[in-house]
Parts: C-alpha cells; structure tokens; sequence
C-alpha cells in the first residue's frame, strides 16, 4: 500500500458493498483496507471473493479504532444507515452513505447536525450524479439548452421476486420502492427542477406492507411539473426526460447509469452525446470523496447535505400521504 | 357518384376537417358531398381547396334537409361540439364528433342520451383506437403478452406559440391542453386500464386561463396506475408504455397515430410489430363509421358512448381540483 493510496472501509458484505469493492480495485489509487461485518465470517468471504488485502472487524468502532482507513463507505440496508453513520462520525470519519442516508428527514438531519458538529466529510451515495453523461446532462441544462425546464418523466422500474425476507421488501428494513429505486426520480428532479413546492402520489402495496410500485408527482412554483414512478415488481423503460421550452434532453436508459444523452430541439434536430462509465459506474463517485475529503471539504458541491434532507423530506411527504410507516418511526 | 358510396357531410372548415377530408378522398367508397360553415365563403373556399364535388351550407339544418348524406362529421371547437351534434342527431343523422365530445360530462351525457333515445348512431372520433397499431396493442394486452398491466406512462405535448384568439388558448372555445391533446392520454388509460377509482392532476396555466400543460395521475383499483401529461407549450416525446407483469407494451411515438408497437418481455427480449397508417390516419376510423351505420348499430363497440362519458367525467374531476371553468358552465 503506498502513502498517497486512498483507503476504504466498507460497512456492510451485500450487493452494494460487492458492486463498490469491484470498483474501487480498478481505480488507480484508492484500495478498500478494511471491512466491517456483523459476521466475521461473511466479512472473510467477503474479503477473499473480492481479493482484497482488508482486515476484518464485526463493528465500526473496532474498525476506527484499528486506523489505516480514510473514508468508511456505509452499505448496510437503509435502516442501519443512522447507527452505523453516527458511529463513523462519531469517530470522526468521513463517511459515504448508501442513498437514501436515513429512513427519513430526522434521521437525514440528525446525520447532517453531526457531521457538521464534528467537523467531518459526509455525503449520500447519490452514485448517478458523478457519472460524466450525468455531468454533461447538467451542464446542457445549465447552458440553456433546452430553454426554461417544464416537464420531467423519469421512471426505475426492476422486477424482482417478493421474498418477505429481502430488504427490497421487508418494512424493518426500511424496504419498499420509494426508498430503494424511487429515490434516484425524486433526486434527478431535486438535482434538475430544484426543491418541489408540492409533492403526491399513490402506492401499490405488497403483501409485506411495503410499496411495490409508486407514482409521484413533484410540482414547482414554476409551473414545471415531474412525473415519476418507482417499482420492484414491474420492469419499467428506466428512461428519463426532461423537456424544456426550447427542446428536451434524454437521459437514455437506464437513466440511473446513463452512457448517453440526447438533445433533441423543437426544430426535430437530435444530438447525442456518449460518455462510458467505467466498472459499475461507482468509481467515478468514491475519486470525487477521495479529493474532498484530501482538500479537507466537509460537504461535496454535487451532493450536498442540504439537497439529501430536502430529497427525504420529499420521501416523507409521500409516506405520509400513503400512511407508510417503519417499524419505531414516531 | 355511385349509389354504394357512403356520403359525409363536414360541420367546420378548420385543420382537423382538412385532415379528414383529405383522408376520406382516398378512401374508395367515401365521399364528403356537403360542407358546413357559418362563413359560405370559408365553406367554399374549402370545398374548392379539397376539390370536393359538395353542397355548400351555413347551417346543419340548412344540410339536414338537403339529404345526400349518410353522416355527419363535427369538425368544430369544442365549445361548439353541444349545439352541432344536437342539430344533426335530432334530423336523426347518424354523428360522428370531434374529440371531446362535449365540454364535461353533463354535455357528453346529453348527446348520447339524445342519440339514444332518437335512435341514431353517435361517436366519439377517437381516430387512433382505430388504427391497426392500436388494434394489434389491445389484441397483446388481451392476449396476456404482458401479463396484468400495472403502470402506463403516456404524454402528448406540442409546442404552439400562444395566441389569445387560437381554440387551443381560448376559454370560450373549450381551449387549454387537458381536452385537446390530453385526452389521448386519458383515452388510452381508459382503453388499457379501465375506469379510474382515483384522479388527481396539477396544471400550468397560461396567461389566457387554460392549461399550458397538465399532468394527471389515474389511479385503479387493481393498484395500477397511469402517469399522463398533455401540453400546448412543450415539445414531449408523445410515447406511451404499458408496462404488466410479464413485460410492457410501447406504442412508438408519436402514440396516439402509431405505427410501431414494440413488446419487450421481462427477460429484455423485444419485438416490433409494424401496422403502417394509411394517410392522415382518419379514413380507418371513418370506414368503421360507415360499417356501423350501414348495419344499423347506434355505437360502436371500439368507442362506445359509455367510455365517452367516463373519459369526460375523468377531465372533468381534473378541471374541479383545479377550478378550470369554461364560460357558462355552472
């Protein structure tokens, strides 16, 4: 391991935690040295599948306490982001958290208040925002392209088998669509249209009490409008569309990890623009924290702590319509 | 003209009458011999333009008692549709009327409650359901090809510039995007999906008091939902998705005249069907129209009266939430 090597430790084995480690052996510059698990067994196997040259621990603070690391990246299910979280911060590690943060606005807040307290780097795993065909969707944005933003139309739909057991499906947990691939709509509208002056939607439930689809509309004082859905139980195009007075840019599917996007302008004229993704597409992120966090910065600019609140703050106006409560949610 | 010839009488001579009676000059079988306009001048200005062999009249009474006709086709605004078909059903002509049918639901009840109790045929002109794209989408759906359908994204939305006067933009004539384009939107919805048990929607008014555009969500008993959007003032892709459990549907764009449907199965296998359009894509319609009314049927079972007053009762729980009152309604 050389000096200006980046270290992680990654809390959580699953496939999340798998995905990052995949990536983050192919960047030049950064190596995952420590793995915590709440099975020192699962932690091994973890370690070894992934080849990985990481000491294993069965806790956060047995891992901050061993050294060697310079961000923890939090890949545990979302129910487990607040204990987890507060304990790096706690110990005064930049942390990188698996979206959303928290289950809900308190739990976002709480995570925000003590990163700030501590003085410590913090920021949700909102992944999609560093990707270069992301950036440059912005940037088109940003430039006028497509005139003053109207309508956006983004979809993440997968099909997965309910398993009353799973994550994606149990409510303590934290499960549902809302949370696991609903979040990335409602974040691209937060990152696109701003903060929504009014938010509703409608869910359909699973037999676990969780949603197995859900719609959203998110609506600005603006008059611009997003129309958005989420599902684990219904593949869906995972498109996004933004459309503007002047023309409308696609964020080809899926959306989430774009390769491509498309201007097309009100004349019909369409212009594409590639940008790869490298591995999984989480290197891009985990090199943006390495330099935050080497400058000594306690937020990043793309995805700043104010944004993670409002985008649960959204999420918790849709629970509440749909009386969706967690487990020891007050 | 031969004596199997089905004869259309043309109430209007705006853009939507110029694109039928284009249509019907190619259809073998069909003629238009007669032409409604306030404005005898407008009226044969247009059957000129149309190279139509027609009688010429300022008022559908003045052609009811011409003879010469099989049917009646209400190309007007909206706002105008009440007043047109009644003249026409109570000379006992069989009618087909420009979408919608009627302002809100009291005026599409009306009229089909004329139209049965005068015994004579009446439709709504909802020229896309007609198209063989269409018909080939509903035989998929019925077939099972997507299993139970539970989401369809749909959106039509053309960029006009505003004109105070234009139908689109005008109150008085029925304008604004929720009856002019989104009711295709909601058409298909009620098609694939059935009647809604919930809608809500949010619009963006224009400086003349109408929907600039609006977006609507359908919501159903079975939890499948329908994510809409119409707009006057935007460029949309004009797709639509029915996404079910077993795969989706996609009517390629422009949706509502489509040629293209393309079923995409869960293990990501996709196929198109091609259904060209003949012309304008009126005259499929119209020869459904002429079938009906030679066989003495009062409806026609792709668009029956039912639905027209259910897709109005849809538009008009939009425009309550929204407090969208067109001049003289209660």
């Amino acid at each position: 391991m050389r000096e200006d090597t980046f270290c992680w430790g990654i809390v959580g084995t699953g496939r999340i935690a798998t995905i990052f480690a995949e990536d983050i052996q192919q960047e030049p510059g950064m190596e995952v040295t420590a793995v915590v698990s709440r099975s020192r067994d699962r932690g091994h196997a973890f370690a070894q599948s992934q080849r990985l040259r990481a000491t294993v621990t069965d806790s956060i603070n047995a891992l901050t306490s061993s050294g060697n690391i310079d961000a923890i990246y939090i890949a545990t299910p979302h129910s487990d982001h607040l204990p987890a979280t507060m304990a790096a911060l706690q110990s005064e590690y930049p942390v990188l958290c698996e979206k959303p943060m928290g289950l809900n606005v308190a739990q976002v807040t709480a995570l925000a208040d003590l990163a700030q307290k501590r003085g410590v780097f913090l920021m949700e795993a909102m992944w999609s925002r560093f990707l270069p065909a992301m950036n440059a969707f912005m940037t088109l944005l940003r430039q006028g392209a497509i005139g003053e933003p109207r309508a956006l139309f983004a979809d993440f739909g997968i099909d997965v088998p309910l398993a009353p057991d799973s994550r994606l499906f149990n409510p303590a947990l934290g499960g549902g669509a809302l949370l696991d691939v609903g979040v990335y709509t409602i974040a691209l509208a937060h990152k696109a249209l701003g903060r929504p002056t009014n938010v509703y939607g409608r869910a359909r439930w699973t037999e676990t009490g969780v949603d197995g689809h859900s719609a959203y509309t998110l609506a600005y004082g603006s008059g611009a409008v997003a129309q958005l859905f989420g599902a684990l139980e219904l593949n869906t195009p995972q498109q996004a569309v933004l459309c503007g007075t002047q023309g409308r840019l696609t964020l080809q599917a899926p959306f989430f990890r774009p390769e491509c996007v498309s201007l097309t302008r009100n004349n019909g004229e369409t212009n594409h623009q590639y940008h790869p993704v490298t591995g999984n597409g989480y290197g891009h992120e985990a090199r943006e924290v390495a330099d935050m966090v080497r400058r000594g910065r306690k937020e990043h600019p793309t995805m700043p702590l104010a944004e993670s609140v409002a985008i649960a703050a959204t999420m918790d106006e849709l629970r509440t319509q749909w009386a969706l409560q967690y487990p020891d949610e007050p």
